[in-house]
């Protein structure tokens, strides 16, 4: 016996009406005690940086244990279905098309890799279309319950040859940096590739103390510029001003104090920006 | 003590601003120790169709249990509350409105069925708009702590007089299958009633390996025809294309690689479609 | 050992891409054990008065225990973190932004209140701009899993103090009641603020029995009128005709049998209405 209950998290883009809830079942069936935290299945479809993003942010937060994260506009295609075994001692669970890279490597880096070769995790038919149910959970609720362990999962995989997504990288001038929206949340808020010490790189604190300029490079009118603060807390600007943050996680962010900056810059996941002295 | 908690599942139209909720926490103060696993709160509002068929889509993954489901326009009317014993060893709850009727198939079928006329079962004071509060919620948290029995809901009910949904089927001609979206799930795709036997009837293997068309039946301009592909998984198609699959509870579906085919088709549930040979 | 699992509820305007997740993770390495109910975590965002109406609704039918509600505008500012503990037993956990009074209220009244000044009880480290996972998350879990006590929390406070939301009274005229919609519901119900009492103060019940008429008083269109029947339940009224109603709460409520009372009408949160003789 367990003093603790065995978490499994779970990601997904399938939306909130009855494909995550399968998941759930299946694995409820396989491991009846298991702690399923839902991280987020609303992920927008088929994202596998959006939903690489949020893993990232989520799973430190997370108790040890078994994550199970689906997004893939691949199923039934030739992707691997993998296991990571990750420094801090939990094992993800997913498709090999980048999804789980980030999350590892917040997790302390990949130890070891599986693929999903053993069919006697899966359930006994498997559909071309939901993986999710039919290979992803039962291997996450196997591991789970304890009853196979990170050998059993299928054939070793050299961790160099697993699909990884692009890395953004901020560029940094005098004056200014240059970087890119790599997640909208919920609120609206930007997240911006890079963090504090590119800001610092390109803006002395004198500037910081001051409006800066927020430019939108991909924008028609390459002379849209809005005054923007930076600021530690959404608080510190007027209702409605936008403002340049440090996010929970550490990045730099463009938010509205009780606005929402996506829908006011006309901004989403991908768009270029330059922050710059005014 | 049972060495596995119980299983409530859960379903409805309430959204996600609270009203769930409470009947969650009113299972939760009956049955503190239910495992309860929310199938869906964001069923189409009134929609016992849509709601009827994500359950008879999810309840055979889930671990046998109690099963509440409450899509329910006709509340405070005469429209029965039930109970429905399934030859798996579940129990459905829910309004007698046709809701139960399809995953009750799915379960192994309608044993015995129960009104649920005993009122000491039901929080003591009831409301007339909120019966998934009042009697639904606490009748499955009874049965799920195992304080009341089948046999104690109330009256038996003769199973041929519950009220059933009109069943929707695909009709066969040589070279076409005219059928009818009987869902759309959160990725846009076209779940349509009938399998592949339909498919197989009206049209040969080598029609099959072929471009075919499809039809709105119901668009204003009847020669709007849409060329589109059959494949056994999204990663056959291209990115953008249509494509007509077995879905993974093996119903026919049309759907776009990484596209929403209900946005591209203008097709939402009763729509009607004809798929023919080219 | 408990025989009970500790119940933590949890509302927040996070949405539903992780960071609620977050602050379950959280939760969950400090309570292994506890059982989490999701209230809602779709508030509109940064909505104090929609949050403190769900909570007040939806806390009453929790088991007794911990409850976490943060929605926060005014996170990293000088607006204080507090607990209450209340009538009923439970302690109530969130930002001294007015969202715990009402609910508090329902469950007892405030029976003391802490500012969470005891820093051992956060996370290690804080960030300006997530306190539900720093500072309320932690908190509420500790309190869970009884390895803080109330008096741990942080230095007293005079409740009087506590910030308050302004409340809304209807006012009622022979023939007529003033009020204001104080929640929309998923359904596109209006909640009003007043309940039946009110309605029977200004109409007889030979009014009641007839058409009624309701205008929004906000409407440029003043002689805007729409028939309305007061009915027990929606079931009463016509598929698509506007119904008075007491909701499950006790609220006065405006819906449309299978419609959306919202929409149609055109209102939003705090819109005034009149409800009045014909």
């Amino acid at each position: 016996m367990r003093s603790q209950p065995p978490v499994i998290s779970f990601l997904s883009d399938f939306g909130l009406d009855g494909a995550a809830a399968i998941c759930r079942g299946v694995m409820l069936r396989i491991c009846p005690t298991a702690q399923i935290v839902d991280v987020s299945h609303t992920v927008r479809k088929y994202s596998v940086t959006d939903g690489a993003f949020i893993l990232t942010m989520a799973l430190p937060w997370m108790p040890i244990g078994v994550h199970l994260a689906v997004v893939d506009p691949g199923v039934g295609t030739e992707r691997r279905p993998i296991a990571l075994r990750v420094g801090r001692g939990d094992v993800l669970v997913g498709p090999d098309n980048g999804l789980l890279i980030g999350a590892a490597g917040a997790l302390g880096g990949i130890v070891e890799g599986r693929e999903l070769t053993n069919r006697e995790l899966w359930l006994p038919e498997t559909s071309a279309t939901f993986h999710g149910r039919d290979v992803f959970a039962p291997v996450a609720a196997h591991l789970g319950a304890d009853d196979a362990s990170f050998e059993d999962l299928g054939d070793p995989i050299a961790t160099d040859e697993l699909v990884r997504l692009e890395e953004v990288e901020p560029s940094v001038a005098d004056g200014s940096v240059d970087s890119q929206v790599i997640y909208v949340d919920s609120f609206g808020n930007l997240r911006l590739a890079g963090g504090i010490e590119q800001l610092q790189q390109a803006l002395t604190p004198g500037d910081l103390a001051q409006d800066l300029q927020l430019e939108g490079l991909d924008e028609r009118d390459a002379s849209a510029s809005h005054p923007v603060r930076f600021a530690r807390t959404f608080g510190e600007a007027d209702p409605g001003s936008l403002l340049i943050y440090v996010d929970s996680s550490g990045h730099l962010a463009i938010g509205i104090n009780q606005g929402n900056a996506a829908s006011r810059l006309g901004l989403a996941s991908g768009g270029r920006v330059r922050i710059r002295r005014s």
